[in-house]
């Protein structure tokens, strides 16, 4: 950060600023700035070649966005004590600390069956006790427990600070410029009554263009289908690579990565053994890819064909569509399987398929409540002639395909 | 590269194209494809989070700016053959294939005595060999050996495609808005006379805010002092590690790294056995990285404090000043060695100087040359009331120094 | 405009190029120059201070995009002659002519019954006779009479070059950013199927994206109540000068705003009397601003405080809505009477109310047709998951009321 | 305005406020609004199509900035009586309050001999009296009579708030991105020492690259050949016009604009009759338009002629260089009385020359302090390897000539 570690010149927003020491210890904790070397959108940079930004990056541009809501909630008499503004903030800044490798493309692969947000809620309370409970208050902001609800839906519901600023950088690093958000409307518009976040209803256009700017980021870029079967690429080869370390068979791995590799960790293993965790968090982006490099030249020819598929951009032919895509997987694997030898469960490595389903708005989720003129409160989606209705409320699912060409 | 692998969403120009084949069969090879994986501006990125981009990047838009070049002069009847317009868009494409990891800043570490531009002139030349002479035109060009000469000052000279390129999208990650220039204006205004590269009179105030953005960039980012000192502590990690290495003892490293890091390659190597050179296009950022974060929990208590450090952004305290520094560095040098004992070998790892020196306008490099209105040309210093004159032409030396607090 | 009359500056898309010497005559005739000063946006700057800008811009801008769009088609082999080229560049650079000062918001107030299109379409036709038939095929574009009817499409429909233009442009000048659409994806999607304009299927985001943001922009911007309660102060102060004339009240004015002050001109009067027409084409802003400067001295003290209004930017208290104005609009006009002892229809001047609607898709006008992978075709509001449902397709009405504190 | 008067949507900064009511007087006063209808850039939009922004635009924008700037100096511990922020404020509000119709282009023709400061001292005065004295403190700051006169310097000096303002805004609506400064880097680095404005010393490039950029925003836009060739056709307009009232020819001008003309007034008949000032606070650009568009078809064939000239955007011919250009005017001269037979007087409205210089940096003016690390400050030509020296600190005079082809 330049100028004595407080300002930092973020292209998306102009100077930004970092004055409470409360913040700094955290940002320099090398937990947070192993966020650094984790790219926020795992493998579209291989489409979107300026996509090179970080979960760092991102979690300073969202702790920004939360200081500017709670600055506008003030103008409002909304105020808050000076633990809450700082505990609010440290929320968001720590929101993403639980991401490994490459974000959400390995999120299931590397340790199965949890999330991130439970690994960034276990992170935050061992960096808490360290800290000496600097992060008590932040802790219960994440985890849905603070009395005062709403900062809660700030760090994270439909409409909060984190999706603002996830939206605008991604726009602004891929280039796809639909992506855009008038994030300084919104925060300017948000109000909150009965503990409840809501949005003054003049501001409805504003929110629809959010919501419908995150559809259009989601088909286009998130799930475009190029990264779509890049991440499945890379899935498949830690997939592989897991199967191989189970079988014995010895892998170059930086020892960070060994670990995981050749171990199958539960929820409950990071939850006795913290230095499960402390591992965890020395492992970034850098530990696969120089591993997926190496493995390229590896025996195992299954592996060392994903590593080279991967490493010279010569990814899976992939189709994304509303129908079914049994039978085509059906023939893909066929006519490979005629061609090459493998075996059934070989080929899963060269012809998978699944689905994936998005909310344009989420009637289960944390809604978005609009403050009307008239005093009372909905819905945005029972707002008269609103975009948001029952049709768009509906998940819309798509199945996909890849495969290699045979 | 999204929709059918010839348009790229660039965040700096919006979508451009590259519809000629021979360009994507250079793009798609792995050799290209690892430069997504070399921060263009090496370890900037620690003052300025948003820098995270590539030199992929930065040469896929210097080809692009190179095919603007081009048609621009077309419109003043300066026409080029199929053959010319490609392989002066493949030079520049490929001017910086070179470049190992952390761009220039180990330039000079991992391989002692070679620059990047001979690595990249001998990449080249091997990378031409594989495609059967595509690029026999693209080195000659790249190696000004090319009858039009102008073409090489296109892409190498005080007023190249590549500075424009690196100009603007570095302003554009860092968010420093003083370095954006007017490149379209520029481009408009070249011109070619006697074989050589020359910019139309009535541009010339924006070749002086070209200069003065380029003059304000190395200062302010570039030769940002903490910049420099994560730099150097880089410089000094890889050194600590080679002296180990050269010593015998057992260092972690990916198999690449390991291989330069036991070796001490000249020029020569790289010559006669090709391999070397193979092995080098397969380094980048993250075989360094990955290392890195290894020797921190390493025996050697030099190489592992070092790697703490910059792993948890614990940098240099750095000085750069147009006086001495080397009262200071005595004074620096005898506090370090009073409190912990390091000899005077091992206290250059901690304390050390050097100097740096950046030209405003250089009068021995590849000139500018102003196409002035009464059909004469001279150098941009001697226009009327320029802006570039003696004074700005001599080099502004600095020293500097980098200590750790004792 | 700079550099030799051919390329202009425009802060929207960068360095514009008008090479054509048939676009140059347009752009220099004093009927084309008058758009200099008719702001685009009406009375919006009252509200957005930066929406200064003009027809004249907004037309260069649309004329770009055309050539644009040309262009891609071409690429996908749907070439046009150059007679065609030019003359949808020129239908859509006069599209405007026939604009009257501050655009809409005067459009029915000045000349009663007479739209702008059917201005456009008999000055384009006056001007042709003036060009020598110069325009012949863009009037027949324009007109819609050219047998290939999408490039009157490209002119005037759902997704034309007009709309791309006017909402990037109006959310630059307005720093509404939430109208900024993808322009450029969408011309590159363009494609054209049995003469009709289609968009191909990968772009329905981007085309959903425009609908929104055009949606946004009317709600937001054009819509905005206050800009609504200018426009009607203006519309109030044109009808009362009118009314004054009528009774052979001497007001000051511009000879040529006199002219059509005291006349009832109806559209027959601009067919057959065509200095009719070169009058009304010496009409801009500064004419109705200059006498409405003078119209707030002036005795009628109706015209007088209306203009003062406008001036001091006193504007009506407006309120928009869903429901019905009606009682509400009967208890200000009482209140106002009882003050000021007003007649029924003085007060008309202080209270007025009206209704606006607007489609965010109209299934009645030019649709918007989009190429499916599979070969056919289909409208967009029949596309799987698509935002553009019926309801969307129905209009919404709004019913306003303007009116003055009592 | 938007959102309740006092937040704007300003496309150069985003949403920028208005909370003092204070502040708020002065915008809705008529004398204020009447800046929206002064263009900025005089007759710059016939180069630059885009530069139609207002003189009540920039005066907002440059409000804004003294409030950032005073918040800055608030972090650094000069802190400022709500009086004195108010004041600065208010004084840079209303700085150019004095501007008549197109700004500079006519500063001297209309009223002669007092420029548009005197008058905007003038008009703050009685606005003041008006307003019972809320001016008192601002008037002081505006006239260099407050004790704190560094404030005074951001009102006016090299490095004022006006001139980042107007860099950046004219920028912005030409398109011209190279005029963009890093005004929030220079605000952030400001200081005050010894009651003077200063800049910390690692600004110095940033300082260095804000005087470059308004030179060439000089040489290549406000002095651009075209625009000055526009502004002394308007200037010849209004000398000729005069010139017939003053020989009691009887022309058509709003009741204003007719005052100013057949009248001669002195600073003397300001100040001893104030309605001359409340008559001056009438006029704007639509006066000098809708009398320009009259005058086109007036008899006297010399002003006819400047003004269809103008109307049709066939402006003089003109040259601007460093070189004389008397012989050059003679044979201009010569051809056209051969051609027309005009006397020589009239031919003064057809061929006319002049001078203009510019200081990059003025020694004489208020100049720029840096504020050194090591706790001195000297001038910024003082400054090791600075780019402003005494070849900069020269003014740089060139000659021009204007004149229509024979």
């Amino acid at each position: 950060m330049s100028i004595s570690g407080k300002i930092i010149n973020d292209p998306v927003y102009g100077f930004i600023r970092f004055p409470e020491p409360e913040l700094m210890v955290v940002v320099e904790h090398p937990w947070f700035q192993r966020l650094r070397h984790i790219k926020q959108m795992g493998m579209a940079h291989l489409v979107y070649p300026g996509a090179t930004h970080t979960r760092f990056h991102h979690s300073l541009g969202a702790c920004h966005l939360m200081g500017k809501a709670l600055d506008e909630l003030k103008l409002k008499d909304i105020a808050h004590s000076k633990e809450e503004y700082i505990s609010a903030r440290l929320a968001i800044l720590l929101h993403d600390i639980g991401h490994g490798p490459f974000s959400h493309a390995l999120e299931h692969s590397l340790v199965e069956g949890v999330n991130h947000e439970t690994l960034s809620s276990l992170i935050i309370q061992r960096l808490n006790v360290q800290l000496n409970g600097l992060l008590n208050t932040a802790l219960q902001v994440f985890d849905h427990a603070y009395p005062r609800q709403y900062l809660h839906q700030l760090v994270s519901s439909q409409l909060d600070v984190d999706r603002m600023d996830y939206l605008n950088r991604d726009s602004f690093y891929t280039g796809v410029s639909e992506g855009v958000i008038g994030y300084d409307r919104i925060l300017q518009m948000l109000t909150v009554k009965n503990n409840e976040l809501m949005v003054e209803e003049k501001a409805v256009q504003s929110v629809e263009k959010f919501i419908i700017a995150r559809r259009l980021m989601y088909w286009q870029v998130y799930l475009h289908k190029t990264v779509l079967g890049a991440e499945q690429l890379l899935v498949n080869i830690l997939k592989r690579a897991k199967e191989l370390a189970k079988a014995g068979y010895a892998l170059f791995a930086t020892p960070a990565l060994h670990y995981f590799l050749y171990r199958q960790l539960s929820l409950n293993d990071f939850i006795t053994t913290p230095s499960n965790l402390d591992l965890f968090c020395t492992l970034d982006d850098s530990d696969i890819w120089a591993s997926i490099k190496v493995w390229a030249t590896q025996d195992d020819v299954i592996l060392s064909r994903l590593c080279s598929m991967i490493m010279e951009r010569n990814l899976y032919k992939t189709i994304l569509t509303s129908e079914s895509v049994e039978n085509l997987e059906e023939e893909k694997r066929k006519k490979l399987k005629n061609k090459w030898g493998y075996t059934d469960h070989e080929l899963n490595y060269f012809v998978c398929s699944g689905s994936t389903s998005n909310h344009t708005y989420n009637m289960q989720d944390e809604k978005i409540t609009i403050a009307l003129k008239n005093g009372n409160s909905c819905d945005i989606s029972q707002i008269d002639n609103t975009l948001i209705n029952q049709t768009l409320a509906r998940p819309v699912h798509k199945n996909y395909i890849c495969y290699v060409h045979s």
